[in-house]
């Protein structure tokens, strides 16, 4: 039986009907607004309506960034949409009828399962997953099973504290990991040292004409590539975070495999080996034990789309 | 069908006759030798004689401390006992022989697993067990199942790392948990106030006639218990470690019971409403997610034995 | 003979004529344009001209946020105004030419001076000035002279790093030490805590209407003065800041007396008993070498153009 | 007129005599007992026989590690002398009767004052001395004079805290600079690498016959100069703590040369080079002020009794 898997992010959304081996059959896209959650069950009914014409539908799985209920069928809260304990699987199931299966669960969430099922992580059990964009998202799966925890918002990997004092978080702490690990964090000491480290930065300014503040994560990575040290040393630091961090992860659930997504990714061995090399350092019981893999995830955008199709199959 | 539970400590170790209630049946004892592998066998071999003559037994449980290989069957490392990649099921079958089904466990884990099956947690799925006692131990329990990890090692919740270049660990790492959320750390931390800060530790250092180092967890609480200012206040800092902490794991796992478990469980509230407060202050995403709820473990120095007996069971 | 100080401001220029006791014969304003440092200078030589007239005047001082020339005649640099290595003394004397002397200080240092001079700082030898406002500014006193530094920017105490990767700074650099304790760390610490808090922070919510971004120090202030916990604990919190970072400086240069100026200090006990908790707890050594006091400032806003006008003496 | 410098440590004493330029023109030493007060007065007593035999001697500098009392006529405190609010130049002046000058200093005191006058920092007014040894010591001057604080005991450099809730310090506080920069750091912080990373370390390890324990602070500077990587990147470690905790010092007094001394300047710029890029990186104000130079202490261990010498005259 095929399902639908959408991954509803802040402007659009994206939509494909997958097979049972996490094949993509069918793609499509709809533009939304974020301020208005009718207009996303409506792009999510007329999805339905377009794929179940050609193909027989199990079931559909819906991504979303934000806290989904422990039961799956809504979302408590999400940052970045309009919706506030909203019963998702409720309002889309008033639109398309029938008696098609719908699960909601967190984009993480199923961007790390794709991975898991399909991708990079198919051959292990116990797996962390890093998801490193503008913030730091994650997922866990321990003995096979997605860990979601009590009310569905385990994995909220960003916030584990890293540093008491340290840098503020938009959510309201101190010291969360994704200051550190994230895009975000890379960005904001890059434009740091174009200010504080002058001399060592003519290379990243002159990419951005002098404009610190036009200074982007793409725009480091460019540079560490061609050989930039102070934009290698960013990427390192960052890699430096990522790792020791992991390594902590690693002490609670011991993973088989820590999988690297999101734009970073695009640096290569000049972010994977600083984090390797951290995390060995930072592991405990080394050498009592073996020490997981860190590996760059292999399904890029479709993983959102993929691993909700599959974690809406009973 | 019965299940014997052991376990196994540095100088003793402690048994049972389990039933599928969790009821202990029957108890004994044992001295052992830390540095003789084969005494621990033997002891364990004649436990077995001794119970399997009055009940029927299905399985045996041995919990230890240390690192237990991902098949149960023996030990990879143990920092109190002669054990290195010992394969302690195969000794122990040598010396009982028969088909008794015999399963290795960590020794929080099977404390941890004790409460969630019949002690405090018995009414969650999602469970975080923090033991404080020496170091800090613990156990994770994700949708009814224990966490055990790719290797076996999962749950050492003392080695995330809380404070970059913190406290040293044991383990070679800096600013592990455990250095800030134990019974040493409060011994440590109130040693050094007797010493800075002499004029508000009257009350503690004439418990001890005045010597630094004779101090003790229990002189604290006592102390605490009966008004002490000093006593409170490093309770209550042990306690804001104990709830910060568990807010990083709980971004993690979103566990809906966190229990505390050790000695220090004897000073109740004066330690139970520091970590709330903290673990509440601190908690991720507070206001748009339930809170877990945190309490004392109730099944005291039987946890091990009731908790390796149940997992040793099919 | 009399000396003029001045205390140069973003927008506006306080100036007074002050005999050889510090005290103030009379006193001006003007009001002047940021970007526009010639009408700064002009203000200036207005100033003189009006003062000249009535008394005898034997130099100026003339304080300014910013880094000021080791020869005291300009500014390197000034965050708020149009100077960058601005020859102040020699503009100035363009316009009002004669021999009058004119020494040009930081502003900190002046109103540290002007407490060390004249007032709660007039027993003592070694003093540390703490200036609490929207950063952290200070002066030193060693031995009854200014510490000045090489280059003459010593006393950029709110830039001594007390937290490894801590907040960011506007100075480009983490956890620096006016992250945690200013008027400023007082406000983000408030806001924060009133989304992360709102159980209790019901009297500071209803102070501005719901609206955090409206949240003002002397609203945490008067709240804790009222007898609201969670203000009294933010005002805590700043003071443990304050007393631990004094501590660090003590180790360095050994002050006899600590003083706190700035608004913060409105706060009184409920800012100072804090601070004097942290400084002694943090304090090395504590119990073989007697304790700095630590005092509220006492001159007001006037330490500035007393202190300069004093420091422009020979 | 000639001066006596004595530098009084633990089990021995090295004296000599010392011209005006800071030339040495005799030494001797004599081994005492750190427990028997009296055997270090006897001991001064007959050094300064020996010499008054030949010299003409106007006073006599006493260096010891401790707290000085202010007006330097004794010692409050000494960790590792049997001395503890000891008179001692009523004591030695009882034994050498007449009325040659006496005056007690601080021994990190008195080897910064001998850099500072005759060594590396003869050209500057403002000078941070670090002494990197068991522990980290320093001096501090400012405008040519030594900083020595209310009562004595400034310029306690080690004990500036750098990490909250850092190492313990034997100080019974967190986090003290000593236990990040001082050679006891590295050794700590290299046997932890043995344990932890024994696959870089085999170079190291082999230098100590497997024995983690015996590895010592020269063992990593050889092995460092010999190429091994880890005993690089541990020296570097090393000197980042060291020039990031200089910054922060330097935010306070703003030092024109920055002079390191102790054992690891044997480490040469294995270790400056480190030091000298932290500093840099840390420094608040970059590109707005000059920055300090960082130098080797050239004076060697006679540092001791040139400092006190010299310090002892009018």
């Amino acid at each position: 039986m095929h399902a639908i898997g959408v991954d509803i992010g802040g402007t659009k959304i994206a939509a494909g009907v997958i097979d049972e081996d996490g094949t993509i059959l069918a793609k499509t896209r709809r533009v939304t607004e974020p301020d208005d959650a009718g207009s996303i069950d409506q792009a999510i009914a007329e999805i339905y309506g377009e794929f179940s014409g050609s193909y027989e539908i199990g079931s559909i799985g819906l991504a979303a960034a934000g806290f989904v209920s422990s039961d799956r069928s809504g979302v408590l809260f999400a940052p970045n949409l309009a919706w506030r304990n909203y019963p998702l699987d409720e309002r889309v199931r008033a639109l398309i009828g029938g008696d098609v299966r719908i699960v909601v669960e967190n984009d993480a969430n199923a961007a790390g399962w794709a991975e898991f099922r399909f991708g990079v992580g198919r051959e292990v059990d116990d797996m962390l997953m890093l998801t490193v964009g503008t913030g730091l998202g994650g997922a866990l799966v321990a003995d096979g099973k997605l860990v979601r925890g009590a009310w569905g918002v385990a994995a909220e990997v960003g916030h584990m504290r890293v540093v008491p004092g340290g840098h503020y978080c938009g959510c309201g702490h101190e010291g969360c990991w994704e200051q550190y690990a994230s895009g975000s964090a890379l960005v904001r000491d890059a434009q740091a040292a174009l200010i504080t480290q002058p001399e060592r930065a003519e290379s990243l300014l002159s990419r951005v004409g002098g404009k610190v503040g036009d200074l982007t994560g793409p725009d480091v990575t460019e540079a560490a590539q061609a050989g930039d040290e102070l934009a290698i040393e960013l990427l390192a630091n960052l890699g430096r975070w990522i790792g020791e961090g992991a390594a902590s992860v690693a002490a609670l659930i011991d993973p088989g495999l820590i999988v690297i997504g999101g734009g970073v990714g695009a640096a290569g061995d000049l972010l994977l080996s600083p984090v390797r090399h951290a995390f060995s350092e930072q592991l405990s019981g080394r050498g009592y034990r073996p020490e997981a893999r860190i590996e760059l995830a292999a399904m890029g955008n479709d993983a959102g789309i993929v691993g909700a199709a599959d974690l809406s199959r009973v």
